[in-house]
């Protein structure tokens, strides 16, 4: 065997290995998509004028994402922020337009503030955060309510691997973004095993702080937990991942308690 | 001798077995930096306020950078625009803070227009340009000037390979940001070879608009030539260039002709 025919058959079996087996994939229905999108004047800079509801995503000074480099934001104590999803046989994911999310509600995030169930999670390109004004290609959220509709998401900041490793559930979960390639499509995964989402965060204590939700109506009161180190992807999924999610990641915004950066630009 | 070792070896050839010698590497001296950023008050945003010149970068209505699917652009017929850079013994390669630029004055541009002159090259991570609202992760942007001083740009997307497979010319200059890892720092680079990009224009007739410079002051009347294929960057190469680029990237601009959009927002 030729060296390249190794290196081409080492490298899909890096890159796939760990995809354990989905259900036959297709749309399967119609998903609600949303009103807003990520340029022009239904993108981020024009998100409160799409709706009234969205008077935050101008007027906000706790909005979100933020560069994670202020004094605002503290590393949590190691294990106080656990995430714990068990596996799953199946579940939901859908194409809103504005990107991709996997509905999902059987799994808990404990923090020092309250415990959360989990209610879907979703990736923004290139990501929202950044630390020390370093993006990352991808960001996933985990996002969480508790019983009085309070909500929490863990951030997770994805790097691309020089190796061909990979996160398998990502990988698992891309490997489905033909059968939801147009907006509002639908389709059932097979199983998702969340094992190094939970181990990765019991190993990687997040950064925290209180923001607001990325996308419209940008409500404020949202608890933070950004992992303080990336997970994996490689190259594959993401060019797979991202000709789907395209370019759905909101400006960094202005420091916490600082003037909103559109009352500024207008000043 | 063990897959797993021949595939890192082979990763590791492939990645790097492009890149030309290049001088010992280590900052040589200061070069000048500027006063604008990529976030807060220093950010696309407010980058009116930094400087009355920069006026065009918030009034402006043929701004750059935009998405590539409305009808004023346009594809340049094939070998209309074309670039020739002839090797290069060795050029400077600069960190301004806000990017990394390599100035090189020794090549040209021709296009029905007019012809330019080469007067540097630099890059920005994610891409400015989108293309049907796809980004890539990285643009490169060679930057022309003709005998009155007008502007020529043109954008290379840039996509990471799944095979390791690269650029050559980008995989030298990234081998070297180690030595210009400061803002401020240059270096002098080995000899660099534009073989590539040239011929990749001939092969990729670009789209062509009349747009601005994508940093302040914004001036507009700016030539833009983007290439309508990308060019491939390795992983490896992709990450040491972000890490010093982390994210200089303006948000899209309104459509052409059509109000700016920080003006849009403020109504």
């Amino acid at each position: 065997m030729k060296l390249a025919t190794v290196l081409s058959l080492a490298v899909a079996v890096s890159a796939y290995c760990c995809v354990p087996p989905v259900k036959p994939a297709g749309p399967e229905g119609h998903a609600h998509t949303f009103n807003f999108d990520y340029e022009g004047e239904t993108g981020p800079l024009n998100w409160h004028h799409i709706d009234r509801d969205n008077s935050q995503c101008a007027h906000g000074k706790h909005q979100s994402p933020i560069d994670i480099s202020s004094n605002s934001v503290t590393i949590a104590p190691r294990g106080s922020v656990r995430i714990n999803i068990p596996k799953a046989s199946t579940a939901k994911l859908e194409n809103l337009g504005s990107g991709l999310e996997v509905v999902l509600t059987n799994g808990s995030l404990t923090t020092p503030n309250g415990n959360y169930q989990l209610a879907q999670f979703h990736w923004h390109t290139p990501s929202e955060h950044r630390i020390s004004a370093q993006h990352s290609p991808m960001e996933a959220h985990f996002v969480f309510k508790d019983a009085a509709s309070r909500i929490a998401v863990v951030g997770f900041l994805i790097e691309l691997s020089e190796t061909g490793s990979s996160t398998c559930l990502f990988d698992s979960i891309f490997s489905l973004t033909d059968a939801v390639y147009h907006p509002g499509e639908y389709v059932h995964t097979g199983p998702l095993d969340f094992t190094e989402v939970n181990h990765h965060l019991d190993l990687n204590p997040p950064y925290q702080y209180s923001g607001s939700l990325t996308t419209p109506p940008c409500t404020e009161g949202v608890s933070w937990y950004v992992s303080s180190e990336p997970m994996l992807l490689s190259v594959r999924s993401y060019n797979k991942a991202k000709r789907l999610l395209k370019f759905n990641a909101r400006y960094i915004q202005n420091t916490l308690g600082a003037e909103n950066l559109l009352q500024v630009a207008e000043d």
